[in-house]
């Protein structure tokens, strides 16, 4: 039983899908950030595949709208119009109906016609090529993480470099997730700056290496949380570390980044860009 | 230099974004799937925040609409309406604007103005709680893989069993990653089947223990790719695992589903829904 609309909450907002409700969930929040003083409660109702199931879907709508004496906001990836036509006959709500939008001024265009296929974006390959890429790229980004390994790494489509904390975990198995790319990481270490030299598996692999780097402070906030009150996480050692990090990736030629300010997608977005890396799954 | 479009190509597709292009690329590719019998080569173009950019933007479109012979599709989320403006003024393409179709009807709605911010969904907000969240959920996910340690299972949101490749990993991985669910995993093991017990540590955690199956068919393929004509892999030895497997979950009367068909997105979504976990991320 959700509690009632708290007054921070201005609306409820559904989110329906015949499939997993990412896409509708991706594009709904992504329009809702530009209304800044909006607050939402907002609720996933996936695998909405029947007419059935649209009639239990309004009735939520429904309540939620009695409930919060506003009616809901809608974000609907339907794609079958018997199941969209019984959602909405039943239900009092604001609805975004993002396949009608776009899917038939796509058929004009194209000149074809549009499988109304339920589910689909992310349905049933999972014997594809795509989709077996994806699962290798995380296994791979699993196997090389933090410098596990060094075999392979001529396998790897982008090696990421940086300090500890800098987020090269994160980002390695975004990429992978995501993008369906091998991401290796390594870290560097403060025996790699006394040598002052990678270490000894990257120097071969230097085209696909792309570095990450933090502001001390930032970095000494993340390590205090993992080691509190550590030389680890003393601004000081932080402080340091960088320099000597940026100062070798720049005298090797490494692209880099700073991840101070940027979550995991941009970051990630930037890299497949920096080292022209192809999307491998969808 | 791209390759000229290959007859299996019938249009270049842009996804153009301010941002990371991520909610340009999710939304177009669903759009994209219910036309079957098209086939595109897509083309990223994350970044696109001022009049410049736009302009380059709209030469590479040009650049590819001469080259197929067919003007592109671009999907675009460009918010900010002068960028937006001079994307569109110099290229000659079919355009969907995203947040053209649906910010202004919500506006009217909501009763709010949009703040037309670039960039907004993935952007900085790398100190808020959120981020934090989606953070930890991956560290903790990282640190309870495949029964690594059994510490901490209390903090877990949810904890995923079944036998060796049944897609436990990747599934936590995506639930941390996208929804900032603590997803731990517990691989169940021939040794278990013998003593006819769940591993030790699970036992006090069974209302979020969540199982994943397969068919005996579909894991001897996936096994065989990691150790071939292994004992491991035969499909006699999978079959009785499987099965062994199900009939622990059926005793202790553990939820679970089977990954056989389902891509991880699918997977993920159902657990969220099945074990009622709420998104910590967005």
């Amino acid at each position: 039983m959700p509690e009632p609309l708290s007054p921070t909450h201005d609306r409820t907002v559904f989110f329906v899908s015949d499939g997993t409700g990412i896409t509708a969930e991706t594009l709904g929040h992504s329009v809702l950030t530009q209304f800044e003083h909006l607050r939402y409660r907002p609720q996933r109702l996936p695998f909405v595949d029947s007419a059935d199931k649209a009639r239990e879907a309004s009735a939520r709508i429904n309540e939620a709208g009695v409930r919060d004496g506003k009616r809901p906001i809608v974000f609907s990836t339907l794609v079958d119009p018997t199941v969209s036509a019984a959602m909405r006959a039943g239900a009092e709500a604001f609805f975004i109906e993002m396949f009608e939008a776009f899917v038939e001024p796509l058929e004009r265009e194209l000149g074809l016609q549009s499988t109304h296929t339920i589910g689909r974006s992310h349905a049933i390959r999972v014997n594809s090529e795509d989709y077996k890429n994806r699962i290798e790229a995380i296994n791979f980004t699993l196997a090389h993480d933090d410098g596990q390994s060094a075999k392979g790494l001529a396998g790897a489509d982008v090696i990421l470099v940086g300090v500890s904390r800098s987020g090269k975990t994160p980002t390695s198995l975004y990429l992978a997730m995501q993008y369906g790319v091998k991401a290796a990481n390594y870290p560097l270490i403060p025996e790699d700056f006394e040598r002052g030299q990678l270490p000894t598996a990257l120097p071969h692999h230097k085209d696909k290496i792309f570095g990450l780097s933090i502001s001390p402070e930032r970095l000494a906030e993340v390590r205090h949380e993992r080691r509190p009150n550590s030389r680890y996480a003393a601004l000081e050692n932080c402080r340091s570390e960088i320099e000597a990090a940026e100062r070798m990736m720049r005298r090797e030629g490494i692209r880099w980044l700073s991840s101070t300010t940027k979550s995991i997608e941009e970051i990630a977005a930037t890299i497949m860009q920096e080292v022209r890396l192809e999307r491998r799954s969808y």
